[in-house]
């Protein structure tokens, strides 16, 4: 079978995975999404896993892109550099049966500020092929480990990580604010009162502890795990927006987290594109089979 | 028998105490130190805790400071508000039993930042009374919860207070770097340039995210446990020194702290005098008592 009779894109991290099949027709036939991350399989054991998904799928050839080319993954792929686009990027798909079943490279910046990505490069090329943003776009992806991507002439120019999403859990999980960041996080008033203070300059190192001050106190601020997000996500978007000035911002990724970027984007007084990251996703691997 | 003739001095932390015994003549005439904090103390445990320290140094008065006096303690005592001195301090003291054991409350600020601290108010107080830093001095007491004290006319004037031991310690034992950060921490070379960012106003998301890209791309810094450390004391440092203008900065603590802070300190160009944590306990201890 050829790509053009239909193919399987796999968006593969660390603790989830998602697949898609994509008919002749380029539509969604088939989607399927479980808790089968990276780490949760067994060593020696992806080849099995992806002939499982083909065997799915009748044989349809296979895109598997994110932290499966990682060293904790099936293959490590050398990342492409910046600036990378969409052909940068299927030149270099890493195949581990020819033609049939292709790992997409990570992208790196070694040039002044070192930084890596394994699985958002696909979601911004696709965010550009759908026209949703320009060639020269910003884009914010909210996450784990938040990536600011500055487009240049349709492809990654530079980039830079933000530790947001996982300092906020290890605070949340581990550390002497734990009791008080249990509650749900929205874009309330104290999430906007913590993106203020963020978006200002604010110290985290003496805002976080804080929040165990006013608590100890008795002045808190109602919710203080919207409170903390806010000062973290205040201060991602202030670092990012740093990167580039291009208007609008394409914001990129699932619905929960665009609300809260969305939200401290606002306060910043930015415009921004929301974009779906599953759409992108598809988008960005639709972009490079057409390459193949 | 009365305080003149010799007392008992406890620091009791979180997770560790120290025990002096002070003779008629102002010496330490003994010292215990164990891991026995007030988490490992059961409920209802107190009492019987104190009685066999005083029971072992013949039933002297016995002062408590630290987080004995916290919620989780034996007894929670009030935040002393700024500006607090010995005067103010000694006058709160919370006597459990009437003249022979006491609990120095801490001490809190509740207008601008609202901070809290229980503990370093007695060191701050002790390296005044040795005469060590003058009665305007900013101090700098390195910590899991480092603070930032400006006296004030001999009073502890305003504070601040920085989670970076603690969020270190976060990193080092829960976060995607962890494996990276298992090394030890000297004040070398990848201290010094992450000190040199923390004091620039790096942003502490994204250079934190670095340290894991440069280690990917085999860029990495020598140790990254330094240069992590570096960072988030430059920080620290580059928040304390907003605080207060004074010169020299009093830099009391644990030996191992101070050479680290010390040399953040200097790169920024400042200078300090190093004052002893235990000194400055018990210095602080005795001015206490002379006020009883």
């Amino acid at each position: 079978m050829h790509w053009r009779d239909g193919y399987v894109a796999v968006d593969w991290g660390t603790t989830n995975r998602r697949v898609y099949a994509i008919d002749g027709e380029g539509r969604v036939a088939g989607t399927t999404g479980d808790d089968v991350g990276i780490l949760a399989v067994p060593a020696g054991g992806f080849a099995a896993a992806v002939a499982g998904i083909r065997a799915r799928f009748a044989g349809r050839p296979v895109l598997l892109a994110g932290m499966i080319g990682s060293n904790r993954g099936w293959v490590e792929t050398a990342y492409v550099g910046c600036p990378a686009g969409a052909a940068e990027l299927a030149a270099a798909i890493h195949w581990v049966e020819p033609g049939a079943v292709g790992i997409v490279p990570g992208v790196s910046q070694s040039e002044g500020r070192a930084d890596v990505m394994r699985g958002e490069e696909v979601q911004a090329l696709g965010a550009l092929a759908t026209g949703a943003i320009g060639p020269d776009a910003l884009i914010c992806h909210p996450g784990t480990h938040a990536k600011w991507i500055a487009m240049a002439g349709g492809r990654i120019g530079a980039f830079r990580t933000m530790m947001t999403g996982e300092l906020f859990a290890l605070l949340r999980q581990h550390s002497i604010l734990a009791p008080q960041l249990d509650g749900p996080v929205t874009a309330d008033d104290a999430f906007l009162e913590g993106a203020a203070a963020g978006l200002a300059g604010a110290d985290l190192l003496s805002e976080l502890f804080g929040i165990r001050a006013r608590h100890v106190l008795d002045l808190g601020r109602g919710s203080d795990a919207s409170y903390a997000s806010g000062l973290l996500i205040g201060s991602d978007v202030r670092a990012g927006l740093d990167l580039h000035r291009a208007e609008p911002i394409g914001l990129v990724g699932r619905s929960d987290l665009r609300a809260l970027y969305g939200a401290a984007l606002a306060l910043a007084g930015r415009d921004m594109i929301e974009v779906d990251g599953a759409e992108a996703f598809l988008a960005g691997i639709r972009a490079l089979v057409e390459l193949l």
